[in-house]
Formats: C-alpha cells, structure tokens, sequence
C-alpha cells in the first residue's frame, strides 16, 4: 500500500484527484505532502490565459489543449473563477465544453472556485499546480475568467500569460490596461472569422507601441489571430508559447520569474499561519467584542492590534 | 506649544495635511496619533465614488463639493489611484480640475497614490479618512479610479458607494459587473446631455432588476442623472446621498458595516506588524539564499515559511 505522494508521482490520476481535494479543503496533511512533492516539481510550463468574460477563454484553452496533445504533451488544466468577494460566486460558464477532453488519461483538468480569501485561492491554485507538475502535467494551464485584480494575482503562478480578446470588444482594451495588459506575455485575437478582428489587433499594436516599458523586453509581445470556427491559428499559438519559455530561458528570466514567485509565496504562507494563530488565540465572542468596542470608540484598533500581536507571540 | 494631535482637532488645517504626510509615509509616530484620534472620529458619512477611466468622476465630485459647501458642510476628499501593482502608476489624471475648490477653507483635498501594497493604499486611505473625520470634515469622499479589486478594496472604508457610468459606455456594465456593480448604494450616469444616457439608465436598471440579492435589501438603489454641462442633477445626488445614510442607519447597516471595517482593519494591522517582523528578523542576503534554495528546490517552501514563523516568535 503506496502512500498518496508516492501514487501520484507514480502518475496515479486518483491519488492527484485526492491531493487536488485536500489542497482546496485546506486539509492539515496538504502541506507536508507537498513539502514531499516541492523537490518533484519545477518541470511544467505554466501557461496563463485570462481576458474578459466572452472573450473565449474556454474553447481556446480546449483547441489549445486538443492542439498539444497532438504534439504529444501531457496536460494539466486548472480553471479558476476568483468570482466576486462579496457573492459566493458560480462556477465558471462554459466548463461543459471541456468535457470532450476529460475522457483522455493525458488530460487532467480541475476547477476551481473562491470559498474564501482572494490570497487564499491563489495559494491553492499553486500548490494544485505544484501537485499536477509533480505529476508529469507539463504544459499546465491556468484559465481565469475576468480581468480584476484577483486574476493578476492567481496569474502570478503562471511563466507565460496570455491575454485573450475577442473583436468588438475594443472598449475593453482601455478598461483592462491598468492590470491584465501589464502581464501579457502572449495577445490572441479570439473569434478571427469576426468581423473587426484586424481592427482590434492595430488597436492592440498601438496599445503596446505606446508603452515605453515595452521597448525595453527582449521578448516581442506576438499579437495572434485565432478561429475555432475556421480551426485556424492554434498551431501558431503553441508554438509562441513555446518560444516564449525559450526566451524565458534564455534571458534568466524564468529563473528571475520563480525566486520572486517563491518570495510572494513564502509570504503568504506566514500570513496564513498568522491567520490561525490569531483563530487559536481569539474566540468569536471575544473577537465580537474587540470590534463592538472599537466602533463604540472606547478602544481604538491600533492598541488592540498590538495586544492580538503580543498574545501570537509576534516579536515587536 | 500644541502638538499635532490637538491643533488637528482644532481644525488646523496645517496639522491636518501634516498628518496625512505621516500616514502616507507610515511614519512610526503616526500609528500613536492616530490612536488618539481614533476616540474623536466616527461622525462623518464616507461617500465613496467608483467607476471606470473616462467616466466623469472628477468632474461630479467637484460638483458634488460645491453643492455640499451650498449646504454648508465642510467636505473632505481623499482622491486615490490605486495604478497597477506592477508599474510605478501615474497620478490621477485631472486633478488641476479640483484646484478650483482649493481655496475653500472648509474642502480639504487630499490626493493619494499606490505605493507599495495595495492593501498598504487601502489602509492608508482609511486612516486618511480617520484623521479628515477627526478633524470635523462631514462628509469626506474618497474618489478612485478604475474598477478593479483595487478600487473594491479601497471601497470597503466608505459608507455610501457611487458608481459613475457614462452614456455610451454600455459594454463597461458586462465587465464592471463582477466587483464594483455589487457595492454600489448609488448609480450615477454622468454626461447625462449625451445621447444613450437614458439607454444607459435601462440597460443598469434591468441589470439591477435582475440580480436576485437586491430585491432582499431595504434600500433600492437609484439610478440618477447628472450633467456637468446642464448643471443637473447634483442637488437630487447630495440628496440621495443624504437618504441612503438615512437608511443605513435606520436598518442598523451603519452598525453592521462598521464593525466589519473595523474587524478588516485589525486583520490588516497585524499583517503589517509580521511583515516588519519578518523585515527585522531576515536580512536581504538571507532572503535571497533562502528563496534561492527552494528555487533549486533544495528546500521546500512550507518548511522554510515553518522555521520563519517560529523565529518571529508566532505560536504553532
């Protein structure tokens, strides 16, 4: 009787569907099994692909998936919806078109939806990444869906990111700049049978000639075309996903890219210790009264602070 | 001789901004000050004003300003760019506008930029408002730009939210949707001599009609017009303003949002005290073997963030 990290580095689809679980659950074993599997992982390319609601996320990602299994790669997907923090949020759309490739046994994919903290999701989606790459998944894809900030943040785990846009959709190039157009590795102009399609990759172009940080990247950002339509341009696709993990190489960059993924996750990590230190220590009731006396302003917050730290235990 | 804290609560606009350059610059000081300040606050209505790039928000706060001086408040404004996480971020972009109000001893302005965290800007704006409030400015509005997480983040300090939407931005609502549609007390749609505003004001009202969670809420929340050009419609805003406080308070939301600050607020001062903490405790140099060391994967990072909470002292 092998145990589960054992299972999955041996390519068990069930011991990893198991592990998948017990990250999100945030089950207390999680951590030391993938303390285990750190040193199996760090082998995958991790493709992002994040854009607006509409844009086409999905079929891309399975053309793209059907495209490098053809080319013989075994692929791991994880879709994350990072919904709202205010609702409880839905699963993402369109997840049933993916269904077509579940039946391929070198195929993994996994959804995935916020419970929790917006840091929390993010951390879970890494560590599914790290168990999938553990696995022999390589390319592993992390889908989103929107274009806020939460997804800035879980695009973080991933080397190449691709931003997808549909024509039509040109006002949404101006909304999404602040954030997602900063982490774009990759353009693809979904939905190319469209009319507008040209019109949304010169906007694209200009949008990208104006940025003065831009200039100065070794790595030209493609701007592609696709069409699930016409079945055009995913070739393409994977070969600049390729190229761009060349150039990632070869610039030092992938390796710059994993230490500052590694410093934002340790910090993380600590947070999320510190957040249940901080349950240990104070229960509901007492917590309902800090705050009651806080709004009543006989306590203000930042001595209050103090004293939660020093019953952690947190040096001044 | 007054200190700082005395003149600020005096009215001593002087001591005010000075203040306010301490939190931006989170001087050590400037955590006891507040402190103080904390007990005198707590009696001004926090109007919030959120909506994408482009949509006439500087414009309707510089109104919204003139008309609250006609009713003879003393007005706070807090305006705050989140940018991008990822470049150095740029100032709002019209502020020379609000110069106009500078003047007036009874509107302090404020504006604020993204520094380091994003949290750290959130933080920062709330005790930027404490100070204004402190200091017996009623209301204080906090103006940011854009609608990512960022903005949301920065909206949790106020009480009353304003979304401002501009005729003809139609394909804004789809993508705003996600986060900022659902803190919004107030629409407004600006521009409102702009052909497509009543088409606007129908696409945000069957948008609203069709999201089962409002129909629960006491307040219905109106979709006002506002045209800068016409002088409209900012008497009947400060008016809804003014009923949705009403309301808050009435329903025992003032209560309940403000022990939900308050409870976000303590999570968020502990998290900066371990990050200092953490500062402290490891030097660059150690940061980098350490994250280099789980880059080769010669450790893991789950130990390493392990051996980290226990040397700043945090309980298992």
């Amino acid at each position: 009787m092998q145990n589960i990290v054992e299972r999955l580095l041996n390519g068990d689809r069930r011991a990893l569907a198991r592990m998948v679980t017990l990250i999100e659950n945030e089950a207390p074993q999680a951590r030391r099994y993938l303390a285990e599997l750190h040193q199996h992982a760090g082998h995958a390319h991790i493709v992002g692909v994040t854009g607006a609601p509409g844009a086409g996320k999905s079929t891309l990602v399975t053309r793209l998936v059907r495209e490098l299994r053809k080319r013989e790669r075994k692929v791991g997907v994880v879709a994350v919806d990072p919904t709202s923090p205010f609702t409880g949020g839905a699963l993402l759309g369109d997840r049933i078109r993916m269904m077509e490739l579940a039946g391929d046994p070198n195929v993994f994919i996994r959804s995935m939806a916020s419970r929790g903290s917006l840091g929390g999701l993010a951390a879970s989606t890494r560590d599914v990444v790290r168990a999938m790459d553990a696995a022999g998944y390589n390319p592993i894809i992390i889908e989103t869906v929107g274009t806020g900030q939460a997804e800035v943040e879980v695009m973080r785990a991933a080397q190449t990111v691709l931003v997808v846009i549909a024509p039509g959709m040109g006002d949404d190039i101006q909304a999404i700049k602040a954030g997602i157009l900063e982490i774009a590795d990759i353009f693809v102009v979904s939905k190319a049978d469209k009319p507008g399609a040209d019109q949304t990759v010169a906007e694209l172009a200009m949008t990208l000639s104006l940025d003065p940080n831009r200039r100065k990247l070794a790595w030209r950002i493609p701007i592609l075309k696709t069409s699930a339509l016409k079945d055009q341009g995913v070739g393409q696709l994977a070969d600049a996903i390729e190229q761009h993990r060349q150039s990632l190489v070869e610039t030092g960059m992938l390796e710059h890219r994993a230490q500052r993924q590694v410093r934002n996750e340790l910090q993380v990590l600590v947070m999320h210790a510190v957040m249940n230190a901080l349950k240990a220590e104070v229960s509901e009731e007492e917590w309902d009264t800090l705050i009651a006396d806080i709004a009543k302003r006989d306590r203000d917050p930042y001595s209050v602070a103090s004293e939660l730290q020093t019953r952690i235990g947190l040096k001044e």
